[in-house]
């Protein structure tokens, strides 16, 4: 038996997300229903990380443990033969066993996309929030998020239903870019809380918009309470850019 | 009665390219479908230039003529809210009266993508060709390529079914860049037939996969003869970037 660490990517758009739930197409699902032929038996495989429904993935890290000997670089092609066009394996590597995609994980980066235009996004319009609002104010954005890197209680941008049982995360950096009409913003942290990531660029927008002074996410992050916090801001617009081990 | 000129985009993907034909849906169909409850009558509606079924266009204009008063940016607004997401309308303008799309434009710049990878592309899949086969040689397809600008009949390039009645025509550059695992062919010129610009990346990717010389296309160009370049690549890779008037 060995351990099998898988680097994919995939478009979340026609996906509940990564995990299997028993409603719904799951990445994991899918995954794993390809890879049973492949190795001549079921397989249970561990994702990085739970990527909410529609939630893509550029890098996305998983693992599994097979009796397979099938070589890396065979697993690689059979893989994205059978996989649909929206999940891409993109390298095999057999690791030591005791390798876990989520527990060896140390960092990830997500990505938020927004398209900043009175008229609407085209090619990439799957993984972008589109906001047809007028002007949003960076600079303002950027003072507001400077509260984030650290060592915090998120429970201020947490929703309902996660399974954590704290919600103590360490981010390490909030980036926030405009390029023409494009706006990202990159946060990088240890873990994520139940669409915690969506619910810091909810309340950035909040303060970009103009509808909230600068001191909007400090002020709900020292509350401790969600409803101080800004909405959802929608998955489409979301990637898990990277992982790191 | 007054003439408008429309600045757009599509993505080519679900279309039998700008032209109607009597089968299957085009762009040209779905914008005049679009306009007709919009100016209260039927439109007919000229393009700067006949797409292959599934070529994109990033920047694409045509024009027509209304009896209606409604305002441009009304129009722009009612446009995107009736077209599907595949079509946006980014400008309408009111013209002067002698201003046609196919006519007045002067110049099209069509880019074709190439994605260079074992792993097939994944949120840009519609819009890349996927090579597979290993490097591309770029400086040995740059050379290939210096014989085309200038005004040469382009016979060799263009594939039956065309209507054009002279096949010269006049190229202002080719260029060719590579950035990361994208390859990029940009074509600049005043005209273009029938698949050329597809006949011409084709050609340069024999070049390129070194299963032909750098004179291949000269050889071509010179011979006059279709049989004599390489095969049409797929339209999938094409974008018509920017129309010049």
């Amino acid at each position: 038996v060995r351990v099998i660490r898988l680097d994919l990517g995939f478009a979340g758009t026609r996906y509940e997300g990564w995990q299997s739930q028993g409603r719904g197409r799951t990445v994991q699902e899918v995954l794993e229903k390809a890879l049973k032929p492949i190795c001549g038996h079921a397989v249970s495989v561990i994702g990085c990380s739970r990527t909410d429904a529609g939630v893509h993935a550029a890098h996305y890290v998983a693992s599994f443990r097979t009796k397979s000997a099938i070589p890396d670089a065979t697993l690689v092609r059979a893989l994205n033969f059978h996989l649909p066009e929206d999940i891409v394996v993109s390298r095999a590597r057999t690791v030591k066993p005791s390798f876990h995609a989520r527990f060896s994980a140390k960092s990830k980066v997500y990505r938020y996309r927004i398209w900043e235009s009175p008229v609407r996004p085209l090619f990439e319009a799957p993984y972008m929030l589109w906001f047809p609002y007028g002007r949003l104010d960076i600079p303002r954005m950027r003072r507001a998020a400077r509260c984030l890197p650290g060592r915090h209680d998120f429970r201020a941008f947490v929703d309902q239903g996660g399974e954590a049982h704290s919600t103590v995360r360490t981010v390490r950096s909030v980036r926030i870019r405009k390029s023409g009409r494009e706006i990202q913003i990159e946060v990088e942290g240890d873990g994520f809380l139940k669409h915690m990531v969506r619910v810091l660029v909810g309340t950035l927008l909040e303060v970009g918009r103009g509808k909230e002074q600068a001191d909007f996410v400090e002020k709900a992050l020292i509350a401790k309470s969600r409803s101080k916090a800004g909405p959802t801001a929608k998955a489409l617009g979301l990637t898990l850019l990277k992982v790191r081990f």
